[in-house]
């Protein structure tokens, strides 16, 4: 097996894999050479490739596991070099346009995308129980063999993972609603209080780290170019959810602004609805 | 003691404050009598009374745990029924309003307001270890004796929580930033997706209940009537800080629509720095 890109995803992918007897040896490529070097130190991967091509020749499988931003130019590199008989995974956030490009690049590709992202990053952080209990949402390219899916999915079941077969547009239009915007408002709490966290840090003895604030920016601290990239790359599907929200933080401003307590409290019971309906009592 | 205002938190002190042997026999009052009835039931207070004025009567001790809309009320109440000699308390988590009304009524009032809000509500869900290891904010009005708010602050300590003197304007003003506004930003979220939620949990076979969305939205499970009385009582504190939350997404939007990926990366970086300043590595 070739690890394209040795992060967080891809690395407990490997170790995992690799636990449960998925793959046999694992090569790794990274861009960045130190990320590879750890690896290799941790024993995620058993050999620092010095190219994508240099990593995919002989490959039976190929996990793309590079950052959204990163994937077509992957994608690329791998198809001048990579068996015809391979199969090409990817664990992007993003299904759409890796789905179309490796359909053009005639490819046997198998979309994949383990709903397991954290805050967390880097090999380092690698954790071969990561998948374990995980939705790892499966597209199937038009043309693609049903037993090579099968075989996919069958493997992220190996690893504790709950594969599920989704439309790549259905796929991107669902994320955007329940990871990709909850993430929009979560950098930018963030980001609101990034200039006085000084001040608040030193107004409040034992620190500001109340429950609400911790839960509401855990995810703001995820990798800003991981998150430039899949915000980019699905902006088709996340532009009109990013509106909603700003119009849905200015009719709350308002309704505080005029004072008008029914139309907040109205406001507010339906999120009261929203949630429950979409997580649950 | 007189507790007025018979829910979750007032509820979770009067089973903390007994068990620890802080207070003795508790009188309850709420203007839901079957709040009251269900304290009862529970042990959480030992006798309903018909009126503030017939729970305050006699008290040494009235704690205010209504919610912040209906303190100013259950304080004129309580002020013409009060001993003179008893300390009244409240736990709102909105501070000058209330201090300045106990001061102008004259009574001997002790601000508190105990970090240990969650989404859960109501009696039923009371709680004596509610207050372990949670910040508890002190605010002594002007003129009140040292040594009576000394005592109100050992009563919090033994119920488990930690003490901290704050100026009520300093409170209210830290408290917009680390709990009121991502109580905004957590509810317009899950108000965004509220007209989707059916179509998002029939898309995805096991329900989208990933942890960012869970996390991010879990506050906006809060009570519609508690939150609305905070917004509107700490609206000076608050909403230049909603506009701004307003602006932070406007911004991500634009560089999102421009794919400007550096703009966006920047603004990531710095939601990363400040969620590293506010809540730590």
């Amino acid at each position: 097996m070739a690890l394209i890109g040795v992060g967080y995803i891809g690395g407990s992918w490997a170790l995992a894999a690799r636990e449960r007897g998925v793959v046999g040896d694992c090569v790794g490529y990274d861009s960045d050479a130190t990320a590879t070097a750890a690896a290799v130190e941790r024993g995620v991967v058993a050999r620092a490739a010095a190219s994508v091509a240099d990593a995919v020749t002989g490959a039976d499988l190929v996990m793309l596991a590079a950052p959204v931003g990163a994937l077509a130019a992957a994608l690329d590199a791998t198809a001048v070099a990579v068996s015809p008989a391979a199969v090409v995974i990817d664990v992007g956030s993003v299904k759409a346009p890796i789905m179309a490009a490796a359909t053009a690049r005639g490819l046997r590709f198998v979309g994949c995308h383990p709903m397991a992202g954290t805050e967390a990053r880097g090999v380092a952080a690698a954790d071969a129980g990561l998948f374990v209990d995980r939705v790892c949402f499966i597209c199937a390219a038009a043309g693609m063999e049903a037993a090579i899916v099968d075989r996919v999915a069958a493997a992220w079941e190996r690893v504790g993972a709950r594969a599920a077969a989704i439309d790549p547009a259905v796929h991107d239009a669902v994320l955007a609603a329940v990871s990709h915007l909850p993430h929009v408002a979560s950098f930018a709490l963030a980001g609101t209080l990034a200039g006085d966290a000084e001040a608040l840090c030193q107004a409040l003895p034992s620190g500001p780290a109340n429950t609400s604030l911790r839960d509401t920016t855990r995810i703001a601290a995820s990798s800003p170019a991981v998150w430039r990239d899949i915000f980019l790359e699905n902006r088709a599907s996340l532009l009109p959810l990013v509106e909603r929200l700003e119009s849905w933080v200015a009719t709350m401003k308002e309704a505080m602004k005029d004072g008008d307590a029914a139309a907040l409290e109205a406001l507010l019971a339906e999120a009261n609805r929203g949630r429950r309906r979409l997580v649950g009592p």
